[in-house]
């Protein structure tokens, strides 16, 4: 008998394959500007941009960050990446009976400050209760919802003075021959700091998770404008993103591996574990793709912001290469694969 | 130390006190038609209502329905009966590791199936897994977006025109000395059908769950008229849901015991198991207030549906009484007193 096993849950292709045989054949379709069958961050309907994250991540607390910050951060992410702009969020609780109250007030006010600081708030929510031993501690989930960002007019008015440009949101299947792709810091860093503090490695005194909302920051960069797609690399890393992104805008991507960055400890981690740092979870960092001529002033701001500082020109699409390729530092050229399963469960 | 207990999760007094205490004061607080501190059945943002609910049912398929049908429905039902047409759904599933992929996907048919009938789309979504131990089979998550449904100004308009109405919205809030209460259909059924199958009582032969998605029924009656309050009658059952409404209405409310439709093996069930029908949750029946004149056509209408066939006026909201008080079959009178917690855990 066929059954859910973690890497169901990992946001690799065993994800994908079970929500693409398992779930959405057996859901009504309807038309609407970015649908289910999308796959992309969030969903528009309506003018209504929409999303929903799951979190169950072990320990709640971790270096940087807990289960209340990435469950504010997380939802506010993916407004803003498909050019929304996050209105309210809802914020559901499935608690275990005999959770210290302590516990749960400490989350609820981290979620609290985080959604104070991406200013979107909690509007709606629900609370439910298991007894002990049927769900382990808490898990949280959030929804958001957003409208289109006011930005966003110029934001594809300045890139389409450069090429055609199909969507009205930063969808996925929107990056074209020529883009320039960037990320927006360092790779790898939530997952490490949570594998490493949850198994005692001790890599998390120099590597904390990333986690934040980053609608602020990208609510600069539409002001400046040419961004053609964006997606936040969360489950199964930058490498499962980057690959969505290609396979979904149909073109090939080259990457240059010293370009991507990547914090020394979270290398060093990587190394001893046997993990590669792209296939590893981040909570606060995006792939951008824009019109060549906006690059470096996308990057400058970029650089400017606090979530921002180590973003890095990492790429670019070309009709040179299928899928996504990377030319490695001694100057061979390997194809970048989507993780199958997630090398870590549970970071989020 | 104090302890989160299944009583919070459980829809009574209890859980209003956890949220009052431990959740809201710590959130952001911000202006909206209907903010988070109505503590109403969906939230009003910008012109779009906003709902959310956490579904840990056990088991999760039942007589009448499953943990599918009841996301689906429960959602739904809470844009409803604010005066909201519901646009989409999200759909959010935390797994247990090994549970088998047929029953799997036997919920998410379910889901397709009811979110068809409801005509109500899922569009955005989350999957997650933990390992096996750490939850109980499956929990699901599922939120929902609407706008103001088209009939409900020419709803307002009815009830305007025999008295003053203060919300654009079917809030909680707005009884008015007056008012006319009638309920949808026969009250604890889904609680009844749930614990009688669970325990083996054997009472779920002649007791199914009423989960429904209700939203074409309340779509029918908003476009006769003058409703002016509207509220499902979940968790904490009948008996929770009439007196928020009476309490945030600041009014009084007269029912007339031998009024409120109960099916016989609801009542000879509770009566052997020391259960009030009347704190039993409900997943598919409304409380309605209306302005007298329109309470027959409304009560027709409701009885021409699948969905309201038993549906009864109850009771009328009066300044004669304090609260919730109840003319017994007797000829005395009690007060029918919220729910401290919940008779039957994890009914939902």
């Amino acid at each position: 008998m066929k059954r859910v096993t973690m890497g169901h849950g990992a946001g690799g292709e065993m994800m994908q394959e079970l929500i693409e045989r398992s779930i959405v054949p057996f859901l009504p379709k309807i038309k609407s500007e970015v649908p289910l069958e999308s796959y992309d961050d969030s969903a528009v309907v309506d003018n209504i941009v929409f999303t929903t994250d799951a979190h169950t991540v072990k320990p709640i607390f971790f270096p940087g960050g807990d289960i209340g910050s990435l469950a504010v951060s997380g939802t506010v992410n993916d407004i803003a990446v498909m050019g929304g702009k996050a209105l309210a969020l809802s914020n559901t609780m499935v608690l275990e009976e005999g959770l210290e109250m302590e516990v749960l007030e400490r989350v609820v006010k981290s979620i609290g400050r985080y959604s104070e600081m991406a200013g979107v708030p909690v509007v709606t929510g629900d609370t439910k209760v298991m007894e002990k031993g049927a769900i382990e501690r808490m898990v949280l989930v959030a929804a958001a919802i957003g409208r289109r960002h006011p930005a966003m007019d110029h934001n594809l008015q300045v890139a389409s003075s450069y090429r055609k440009v199909d969507s009205r949101w930063l969808t996925d299947d929107n990056m074209r021959d020529g883009d320039v792709v960037l990320v927006s810091g360092t790779l790898g860093d939530h997952g490490i700091a949570l594998l490493s503090f949850r198994e005692g490695y001790g890599f998390e005194s120099e590597v904390q998770s990333d986690c934040a909302p980053l609608n602020h920051m990208i609510g600069k960069l539409l002001e400046v404008g040419g961004i053609t797609s964006m997606k936040d690399a969360t489950r199964g890393g930058f490498a499962n993103a980057i690959n969505e992104m290609s396979a979904k805008s149909k073109v090939g991507i080259e990457l240059v591996e010293r370009d991507i960055p990547i914090k020394e400890a979270v290398r060093n981690a990587s190394e001893m574990l046997g993990l590669d740092p792209l296939t590893i979870g981040n909570e606060g960092k995006v792939i951008i793709s824009c019109v060549p001529r906006m690059a470096e002033e996308l990057l400058e701001i970029l650089r400017a912001d606090e979530h921002g500082r180590d973003a890095a020109i990492v790429g670019r699409v070309s009709k040179d290469v299928k899928h996504v390729v990377m030319r490695t530092e001694v100057g061979g050229r390997r194809i970048l694969e989507p993780p199958v399963g997630d090398p870590v469960p549970r970071i989020c």
